[in-house]
Order: C-alpha cells, then structure tokens, then sequence
C-alpha cells in the first residue's frame, strides 16, 4: 500500500472544497489518497462517510458471509402431522423452543382440534364452546418427539386448557420450555376469554413437571400478569420465552399496545423483559421496557457474553436479527430475511447460564393460513434451518442474493385499484400544464 | 393518562435494583410506571431502552405504515420485448430512470443481441467478436418507449459500441439518462475488454443528444475515470446514476473492491459519489467516498431537502432504503424486501434542482436468469411499483406481512450436504458425552 503515499489527490484540499475542512487534521498540502481498495480490517485515521463509519462501529464485519449473526433461512417440510386434509379443523402453531432429552427432541405446540374452522376474530361474538374465534382459540398444548427433528411423533396433550376459572380455561396457547434445576416448566398464554371479543387479552401462566413426558402440573395462577392500566402491556403478555442467564429466569415476552383504531394495522408489538429467582415468579418487570421496538413473536438464544433476537414481521425494525450484550440494550446484528414465523429453535445452551453462549441451527417454526384460503384456516409446523451457531461455517446459508423467479414476483402483482391509480398517473402527465 | 400517577409502581426503585439508578433523576419514592399504552409522539423524558431510543431517533414514525421511505414492491410484466422465447440470445437488462417527454415515457438500457448465449465470465477467455463473456458483454444501449408504462415499443439503438480504441467498444451498458439546460445525456459502462478477463473492469462514457429520440453524440473519452492504483475504485466504475442538485450534477456509481480471491464472493461492493458543473466533466469524486456501504446497482431519488437510495442485494445493509439530507451521510431510513434490481424508476424531479423531493412509485428493473437457467442465460427488464411518494398514499403498498405459502418456502430448502450435516450433529446428542 506504499502507492498510495504517491498520489497527488489531496484529500485536505479537496475538503474545503467540500466545506468539511474541519473534518481533516492533515496539512492541506499533503497529499491523501482515496478509501483504499482492500479495505482495512480496522477503522483507518482518515475521515470517513456516515456510512462507512457504521461499517466499523456496528457490524461485526463488512462481509454478511463473515457476520455470525447473519443467515439465511431454509425451510423443510414435516413428515407425521395430521391436518384432516388441511379443511381447518386441526392447527398446530407457535411451537416452543426444541430441547433434547432421552434420546429424541421435544416440541410443544399450540394445537387446535375442532368441528369447525375458526369462525375468525371479527365475528367472536359467534364462537361458542365448541366454536373457535381465532385460529388459537378452545386449544391445548400437545407435543412431539423426533430422532432426526424431520419426523415427527405426535404424544397428545402436555396441557389441557383448565376447568373454568382458572387462567387458561379459554385456550392455552403459545408455550416455551424451561428447564430449571432438573425440572421441567412450560410458560404458555392463558386465555380467559375468546380472542377478538376485545382483542387478543391473556396474560400468562404455567405448569412444571420431574419429565418432559410429563405429568404436568398447573400452578392454577398468573405468573406474569398483564401490566397496569395505561402501561404499554396492560392487554397482552404474549410469546413467553424463558432463557436463563446470570443465575436468574430472564423470560422475553410480546405485548400488542398503541391500539389506534383509525390506523391499519391498528397496534403496534415491541418486546419486554421479565426476570425471576424462581419459575413460579415473582417476576420483576424490566423498568426499561420494551427492551425490543419492533417483531412479532419472540425468539432468542444465548449468544457470547450476550443475546441474541429474532425481530420479525412488524415495525420498523422487522426482517433483522438483534444482539444485546448487556441481555437488554438491542442492537440491529443484520439484516435478513424470509425470516421464520413464531421460531422455536433448538437452543443448547438455553439453560445452561452460559457467559458464551454458540448459537443456533435449526428449530420449528409456522406457517398460518397454510391453505391460502381462510375457509380452510388453520397453521402448520415446519422446520427451519440456518447458520447462527460459531459451531458452524456452512458457507450455502450465507449467501446474500436470492434470485427469486419473475414468475414469483409477478405473484406480488398490483391490485385493480393500484392500476387504476397508475393510468390516472400517466394522464396527469400529458395535461399541457404538466409538459416541460 | 391520569391514571399514571396512581401507579404504585416505581421505576426509580427499580433502577437501583438493576443497577441503573443513575438513569433516573426522580425521587425514588415517586411512583413511575412503565411505557405508557398509547407510544408518545415524542421522546418521553424517561428511561427509555437502547431500542426505544432508536424509535425516536432513527425513524421518522414507529408505524412502516406510517414512514414515507417504507413500502413493498409489486412487479408487473411488461408487454412489447421479444425475448426469441428466451433462449439467451437477446437479454435486456440495467434500465436507466424513466422520463416522460414527448407524450410519453422513455427507457434506454443495455440490450445483447448475439448468436449465442454468453460463455460465462469464468470462461471469458473463450469470448470472441460475436460470443460474449458476460450476459452484459457486447451489448449496445437501446431505448424503448411507452405511453402507459405497461406496453413498451423498443425503438433500437439509441448509442452503439463504438470502433475501436474508443472507450466502449467492446460493450457499452448500464446507462442512465441525464437533462441539462434542455439536452440530454447519458452515461454509461464502457468497456474495452470482455468482462471476466481480469473481472469486471471499466470507467465510464457519455453521449450527447438535443433529443430524447437522438442522435446520440458520443464524446469518445472516459468522463469518470478508474481511481489511481491502491484506490476503493481503481477497477471499476459501474451504474452511473446522475442527479442535479444545489446546481451541479450530483453522479452516484459502484464499484467492486477488497477483491480477497480466497473468500466467496470474492468482492464487496459500495457507492460513491462524483461532482461536475459540466455534464462531460470534469468530475470530481467526493473525499468521504463510499458514501454507501452496501448494495449494487445504484437508485436514488430526490426527498424532501434530500437524496434516497436503494441499497440492494450486497453488504451488511442491503435490503433497505437510505436517506442523506446533505446527499453524502446516507443512514437507513427503512427496511424493505423484494426489492428490484438496478431498479430505473421514474423520479419526476431528478433534473429540477428541487429542494423539496417528492419521491416515486415505479420504475423498469430487471430480472437476471430470467428462465432460471445458466443455458439459456439472459435478463428480462420488468415494471416495479412501490409507494414511496408523497403525493401518493397506497396502503396497499404499505403491508409488513408478506405471508407467503408453505411452497414457496421448501423450494427454499436444504441441500444434499446440509442434510448430512444436520444428521451428523443428531448423531452427536446422542453419544454418551452429550447427554444431560
């Protein structure tokens, strides 16, 4: 790089010229060349665009194929679900984190089995005890087991919804696992009430059991209540996702807030933090809160020192994945996508209060409205894989240009409004005011 | 809110239970609740997390629906291209910005009309006269035009390769179209070796013409040259894409560098930005360059006081659309998906010096492989909308939930190799050491 020091191209000069003089502590006369062609590992003493600088200062490195926390996503079918010919009478969604134990991979889930599909949140003054109102209405938490995570054994219900008034006698949804000092405890989200008669209210409870076969015991009470009134998560605790970390339970959560009914979609979603000592609570909330400012449900995994996030779906911040050093302060890491939708992955290290957390792989995730068709709704499961983990360098998840098909993008088509619109456009523009 | 103060609540007491107390300036028996329900318009004065922060901060609302620099894109086949039923002996690809003039749009880009389908730029060394390396090589600059945007009449060759030594004789590409002081011109790739002998190497040349129809004059000589040896763009100078601002001609290109052989892929790729008073020059290239530290082909459109840009494709900040007030200091201003490549997009104050950018909601991109085979190798231009205009409000182009099938998803799946390693780290859980 000896070059450089020849050129004639001064870097000082051409700064004032630009009106950033300030910006150079060169002697104008000096010459300075260009950004060079290989591009430093570390930040260079020269002035830099805003741009370069984030370069720098906030991604690990300038390469995505090199960046730990970037990834692509592929995606695998499961072999051993039943869904009654995909008609909307059987669901399975929001699975929860994947462990391994005894010799197989466990997965809980939210499964639905009805007479009839959802007759949908709109119309929740219709759905009855037998009648669902959203897809995850009148469900229980079922699970499975696996040898290779591809096929899939459906073992029944982990826990059912309880007797009336017990948090949850509306439908238990939306569980994770926790595995704590040799016990097993699910977090799940326990309805009161059919989802879309106010909105989608619950707070949520929790059943612990010696087995992840079970039996599973209800603690018959809130363990994270919803907020107070006026407070960002007053309606919905949502997505509880319990990791452990500096001996404690650090439990993420969702909650639906800002509901501004003359806006489409009318809430926006963020993501909380609660910690406790114990599983069964007292759960502290964390003061800072939402501690995530966009994403739908939650999923996260140890990660170094820090933590690691799934931000999805909503708000400004959707499509990338998050590290939060401190466990609290996020961060975008990348950006990517095709992300999964409601990720449960296989976590290793999930409770192992790891100060070097490795990452991850592979998990189960969903897909709602699977028949494309709202007269048959209903969610399947499916698998995902990528590279999050620093066990792994596969080189084929890296890659950072999908060639997607015309033909897929002549799916995402205008609608008859839009095209009306555009001709309108156009004869706007061949009005005489309008020709130059 | 009133119902705030009765919160018992208190976040300063919290604080010092996290170890925070000196982010709270209250007393610490005052009550403080948590984030309010309903998110403030501006920055509360309170503890807000890192990720709250950026809410304010960064975006100019937390709503995509809400951001005038967020949209989705919905792509559109064109009508009026013979494409000889794909076999990769035509390819149209790398259109320049639509203008309307005339009474009706127009469109040049880089057309490849040869016996036979590109070689390859690994087997560039095969390339002759009439066999091209790259689907780019021996290519021509034609134009099209349209009175709807929809159904397009290519009316040939608006600047041809030029004979030999001049710049652009081995294959002229990727223009865009500049107005100034009532001519018109374009800029473009000018190659003089077939791409692939050493890479993608060029600089870049300019045509004249009183008419949007021509002739074209071309100035045979090298308007933005390669940078000096050891400089970020000594190689190449791709996607000249001129705009006018504060007076003078405001050219955004890319260049390929940090070319590291051992790596895949081997290059990164920013953008620069180069000055002239003079549409042939001289320019000159601004110090802070790159001024974008991600993506491909260049698209920027003016907004509001400033310059916006796609940032597609490459680097740790594709997938997102970038705003600089000053047209130097680009910072995310969304993040988007299935975004168009090389998008021309119709920016109907490109060339008027505004001060106030009203932004677009179309253009002509392109899709490379267009048949999804390396044996038929060709690119197709096609239409894009988005809504990223203040004249207009599409919600429609506003969703953030592309629910796409299950399909679409496993065609994304594991490879042959991926499966073997997923089954090899089963295998692993299940050696006596690893389990718990």
């Amino acid at each position: 790089m000896t070059n450089l020091l020849k050129l004639s191209f001064s870097l000082a000069a051409l700064l004032v010229v630009f009106g950033q003089s300030d910006a150079s502590s060169e002697d104008e006369n000096t010459p300075a060349p260009a950004f060079p062609y290989l591009v430093p590992d570390e930040k260079p003493d020269r002035p830099l665009s805003t741009a370069v600088q984030r370069n720098y200062d906030a991604y690990s490195s300038i390469r995505p194929e090199q960046n730990e926390l970037f990834t692509q996503f592929k995606y695998t079918k499961l072999k051993g679900f039943d869904y009654n010919d995909g008609d909307g009478t059987i669901t399975r969604r929001d699975p929860s984190k994947v462990i391994f134990a005894n010799g197989k991979y466990y997965v809980w889930y939210t499964c639905r089995k009805t007479p009839v599909k959802p007759v949908g949140m709109s119309r929740a003054a219709e759905a009855t005890d037998v009648i669902p109102s959203a897809d995850w209405d009148l469900a229980d938490i079922y699970y499975a087991t696996s040898k290779d995570g591809f096929t899939w054994q459906e073992q029944g219900v982990a826990v059912p919804r309880p007797p009336k008034p017990n948090p949850g006698w509306r439908s238990v949804t939306t569980t994770d696992i926790l595995v704590w000092e040799g016990k097993y405890y699910l977090y799940y989200q326990a309805f009161m009430e059919a989802s879309g008669l106010r909105g989608d209210y619950c707070p949520v409870a929790v059943s612990y059991a010696d087995s992840p076969d079970g039996p599973w015991t209800p603690a018959n009470k809130i363990v994270i209540p919803n907020g107070a009134e006026g407070e960002w998560d007053q309606h919905a605790i949502h997505d509880p996702y319990p990791l452990v970390h500096n001996g404690k339970i650090y439990l993420y959560y969702k909650s639906d807030f800002d509901e501004r009914p003359e806006l489409t979609p009318s809430k926006v979603r963020m993501h909380g933090l609660a910690i406790a000592d114990n599983p069964l609570g007292p759960f502290t909330k964390h003061p800072l809160n939402p501690v995530i400012n966009s994403g739908h449900e939650t999923t996260l995994f140890p990660f170094k020192k820090g933590v690691a996030a799934f931000v999805i779906r909503d708000g400004m911040e959707r499509n990338t994945i998050q590290y939060a050093e401190d466990w609290v302060s996020f961060k975008i890491a990348s950006i990517v996508e095709l992300m999964p939708n409601a990720a449960g992955p296989f976590v290793p290290d999930a409770f192992t209060d790891t100060e070097d957390g490795i990452g991850i792989t592979w998990g189960i995730s969903h897909f709602t409205n699977a028949a494309n068709d709202w007269n048959r709704n209903h969610s399947v499961l499916t698998r995902f894989d990528c590279d999050l983990s620093r066990n792994v360098d596969d080189p084929q998840m890296k890659g950072h240009h999908m060639n997607l098909t015309p033909e897929f993008h002549y799916k995402q088509g205008l609608s008859g409004k839009q095209r009306e619109r555009v001709t309108r456009e156009t004869a706007e523009l061949n009005k005489p005011s309008a020709q130059n």
